[in-house]
């Protein structure tokens, strides 16, 4: 018999399909293995030696005389910062110009490096240029919601293997976005409590999904995982916006991201994923019913007809068979 | 300037992508031709001889003595017909048992058919199950909302060939439908109207977005379409379900998806595609607010961390354009 679980975070129902269940090592079974990657690719617009094929430099660290990390504005970029954020259109046709800022982290120098395989110290320079950047950009009067996201191999939709990763800010609050921080409040107002402090709580009190925890983070698969290994990073005191961590959490949490990823890899065989952190729209302070968390989607099965026309998911793993799965993979270096 | 456009059915902004527009007709370049498939294929849990295979019929026509369409049960179902739909689960882990229908109409006998290859009768039989099994799941107490959908080719989530669609009735109305539902009572309390209606009426109005026009449907892309040629098939007649359909207007809707599928097979190269049929839950009687229609996702692009991150959408296609590209492509026998 198949099992409906609801997502209380995302209020999305999920069909556990029984039927359908694979073990989870099935999941890193049919995927070739990604090509050898050179250190250096002459053609790479994110090598070094290269920085002239992007775009202005925003931000960078230095190392032994040469650039460590890069942010530079997207060459294609979804949202452009010139323009104002006017509404135009007629009747019910809404436009407005793509006002906002669309920024790529070059992370490392070297193209054949990936978060898991970057040392702890790496991995908190990328947190650290995230952070920084979206404390520039918040401060656009024009920009309503900062997201910080990846997307790891050609299955997640980049076609750039050079380790990268993007923040976008944008001039609107999206229905999706807006709807979950409604039923957010919702929660708060009944139950006087953060929904997601909530759920972290009852999480940790049944381990059962539970992959790894830090002193500052938690990272499980959600009860309703909305797909195969569907994650989730959620720091341990309650805060509504990701800059809003310390330097303590940053440090935690760079190691922390790292063995989450390194775990998926190894255990899935390097899968395709995206992640992208949550905050709640920068307009808002710090309310009591929003916490920032990093939620990773491992790109091992499809959404197709069912999903689009019914609006819920379909799991074919367990995310209990998965967390115990996951717990053991080594993530040692 | 990238363009904001916001969809007023399904509430989702979209950023029309200026910087990374492709002509209509590139997204029919890059696909391989679909291997030529054999009228029969006796490994095809579908094909005629190996009814065995496959779970009980629900439905079925016949020509010249054998079937032409049959309607069965989904081996692997995602919701299922015994049980009842009762609450379990404790704190926020809430569950229930998997109840439901999911279906699957088999079109044809033959293997290597397709809508767009099938006569407008074979066609109009198909919708006439849909009718059917639609009238017959919704009865059913346990039933919230029946969605029909088809997946075509592989990158839609299918890997069986023969023709088919499938029949899901689900026992919640999920949060996706119900904030759009939602939305969409909103509407008519300010302004009087079906939300729908209104599209009709201002898209027909300015006509740029228009592939055909029949008696009873209007086949067009919506202003912000989610994905390039994501295509909205509505009546014009406001009716909030699919079975309030006339033999009439069933008629002419065969004659219109046939000749949208076909537009879109040959314009883009038999495109991997979902198709939907959305309508109100089955509840609600016959509200002033809902109006079905179909609604098709040629799968020519992926979304990536940034729809996941942000909750819009990004297309790379106008479809003004892509709209006078689909007029402009043959879809006579």
């Amino acid at each position: 018999m198949p099992e409906l679980r609801l997502n209380v975070i995302t209020r999305d129902w999920v069909v556990m399909a029984t039927e359908r269940t694979r073990r989870p090592d099935e999941f890193a079974g049919e995927r070739p293995p990604r090509p050898g990657l050179p250190a250096h690719d002459s053609e790479c617009p994110f090598c070094p030696g290269n920085e002239a094929m992007t775009e202005g430099e925003l931000y960078s660290t230095q190392k032994g005389g040469q650039w460590a990390l890069r942010v530079i504005a997207n060459k294609y970029p979804a949202l452009v910062a010139s323009g104002e954020r006017r509404r135009k259109g007629e009747g019910l046709f809404h436009v407005m110009d793509g006002v906002g800022f669309h920024e790529v982290v070059v992370e490392h120098p070297r193209h054949d490096r990936t978060l898991d395989s970057m040392t702890v110290g790496e991995v908190h320079d990328v947190l650290q240029a995230y952070r920084e950047r979206y404390a520039a950009v918040r401060n656009d009067p024009r920009v309503e919601a900062v997201i910080i996201f990846k997307n790891h191999g050609e299955a997640a939709g980049t076609s750039l293997c050079h380790p990268h990763s993007q923040i976008a800010a944008t001039p609107v609050v999206p229905f999706q976005v807006r709807s979950r921080l409604i039923e957010s409040v919702r929660f708060f107002d009944e139950h006087g409590e953060c929904i997601f402090c909530r759920v972290l709580r009852e999480e940790l009190g049944s381990g059962e999904r539970v992959i790894v925890e830090s002193p500052h983070f938690v990272v499980f698969h959600p009860f309703a995982a909305l797909s195969p290994f569907h994650t989730w990073i959620f720091p341990r005191r309650h805060a509504a916006s990701f800059d809003d961590v310390t330097p303590e959490e940053l440090l935690d949490f760079a190691q922390v991201l790292r063995r989450t990823l390194r775990k998926l890899s190894r255990g899935l065989n390097d899968p395709p994923f995206n992640y992208a952190i949550r905050s709640v729209p920068v307009k808002e302070a710090n309310p009591d019913y929003f916490h920032w968390y990093l939620t990773i989607i491992p790109r091992v099965t499809r959404t197709a007809g069912f999903e689009m026309g019914s609006g819920m998911f379909i799991n074919t793993s367990l995310p209990e068979e998965s967390a115990e799965f996951l717990r053991g993979v080594e993530d040692g270096d």
